[in-house]
């Protein structure tokens, strides 16, 4: 027996659908949730992929989900939109508020949508590139769980504090980035000390505010560091305000604390920037277009990578020839409906 | 004789102004790049202080300055506003449009400022500083001249590219960050350079894209690097297309290929994003204010340092006691007016 299992994208969105369904979340939820998973798992970002449906299990599982809360909507400004999730997760909150966000971002030029008390454990970048199909650049940030130690401290501060960005490009796929500021992903810390392997340095310290290389020591006693040393610090810092206290929501501190046990999705607010290229140039849009073509040619053409590209090759190869998921993990996806 | 020149920040001003209106800047102008300069020499940033004068001066000899333009402000929409400096410095393009931005912002709850063809020389935390001081976060970006490369490349596509955020503080200085995306500025390398000092890795590669350490290869034929390896890279991305084709104005290497001669103050586009607290959280402020303090005490109660509190400090010592600046810089300013 293969140690995989072979999916089409519409059997991945079938599973996913049949396992949320299961677990009596809201039918409009179900939908979004489902197709974020599926996005995931078609970019080959699996750890965004089928692989959420156990954290988002553990989060009903531990109560702290309101399964069938309907997010509501309410206009703040010409500009601001906020969504209240209500305790449900993000993705309907999203769908929801980002009608309304590219609506006023069309009329305003710069426009944001903020979600609030959403249970969060999705990537960022499907977000991003639906605003870029509006035509928007997007910029979206949110903290998380307090894990990460500011340059020059020892305690955890910030979450992992993922920001994201999207530039619509008038041909195939927009530019995006989506990356944590924290110099790596937990989960991979966690991978490191599963296998008994030294980390890298900069990924982490120990209680004294020491380079630490020993995994569980991060984890357990010690902290995660942002990237890019005291510049990267300031941007998580950033982030903790313009998607904690500006928001009315928590920062990854209140958000652990309020959480308690660890293991599911976060609860938090999330911030969405949108800005409409008509208002902001006084030029013909299309040299406008050709200018950042030449920026992004200029990277590509000397070989450094766009950030994204990645993505699509696998987005490409998945439509056309369906996915490959771990037999261990597709068991483990099936027992959730036990 | 001693070999610095002490000075009370009004003669630091007057200084200033006394150049800067020797050479026929419109008198708008002349007094809003006098504040800016004043405030660096004040805050001990240096670099942007009365040192500024050489470079403002070597580009209006460069004849890239139209001395006697008035910026000249669009409303683009409800949140948006461009002004056009029209190829002269920026402090007043900022300090026109800055007006218009507040008064945007606190209808719409986001707004954005967008400056186009001006002259760059200034930091960008006396902007962030002065939003704050109206309620704002407040978010700026510019572009410069193409000297660092991607990651993964060897090509110069991206200039220092700086940005920097402010956070209003109910009590006392505001939370600012102003940093360039390089992973040091070029006028420290430069330094090395006339030192024969090596460079610490991470700063630049030599023209085939390898580590490089040799200060003169970097700035005459490889490139400095970004900050943060790919992710600092993505960032300086972001910066070059909204502060740059979004708003109609130059990329950082179109900047360059405009001005040909080094050593002025590039000329480009600016971005600025202000957020009013009031119409993003469904709270009540005084809750936001306290949960922001606690990140920030979190932050500062183990040690780490909040970027902008050297300056702060330095500040309160030039307001009582004055400043001492380089008799050399003196001289070659005094030699500006010959």
């Amino acid at each position: 027996m293969s140690n995989t299992v072979h999916l089409s994208l519409d059997e991945v969105s079938a599973l996913a659908l049949r396992v949320l369904r299961h677990h009596g979340i809201i039918e409009a939820q179900v939908q979004a949730m489902a197709r974020v998973m599926t996005a995931g798992e078609r970019d080959q970002c699996h750890s965004h992929g089928l692989f959420r449906l156990l954290m988002c299990v553990q989060s009903l599982r531990q109560g702290k989900v309101v399964r069938d809360a309907l997010p509501v909507a309410q206009h703040r400004s010409a500009a601001v939109v906020a969504v209240n999730a209500h305790c449900n997760f993000s993705p309907l909150a999203f769908e929801v508020g980002s009608a309304l966000l590219i609506e006023k971002a069309h009329h305003t030029g710069i426009a944001a949508l903020v979600i609030n008390n959403c249970l969060h454990f999705s990537a960022l970048w499907p977000e991003v590139e639906q605003l870029t199909q509006a035509g928007l650049c997007a910029l979206i940030m949110t903290p998380s769980h307090a894990c990460v130690a500011p340059a020059g401290g020892k305690l955890p501060v910030f979450g992992t504090n993922p920001i994201a960005f999207g530039w619509p490009r008038a041909n195939g796929h927009p530019y995006v980035f989506d990356f944590a500021t924290s110099a790596i992903a937990r989960g991979e810390i966690d991978l490191y000390r599963r296998s008994g392997r030294t980390l890298p340095e900069g990924w982490g310290i120990d209680e004294n505010g020491a380079p630490c290389t020993d995994a569980a020591t991060v984890l357990q006693r010690g902290a995660m560091l942002t990237f890019g040393g005291y510049k990267g610090s300031a941007l998580a810092t950033m982030i903790e305000l313009l998607a904690g206290p500006l928001l009315g929501d928590l920062t990854s501190t209140e958000s652990l604390a309020l959480d308690g046990r660890p293991g599911g999705a976060p609860r938090h607010g999330e911030l969405i920037v949108a800005f409409d290229p008509r208002f902001f140039s006084g030029r013909d849009p299309a040299t406008d277009q050709a200018s950042a073509e030449q920026l992004l040619q200029a990277i590509r053409g000397q070989g450094a990578r766009l950030p994204s590209e990645r993505r699509y090759a696998a987005r490409a190869h998945s439509i056309a020839h369906g996915v490959d998921i771990a037999r261990a993990l597709h068991d483990d996806i099936l027992a959730l409906m036990d």
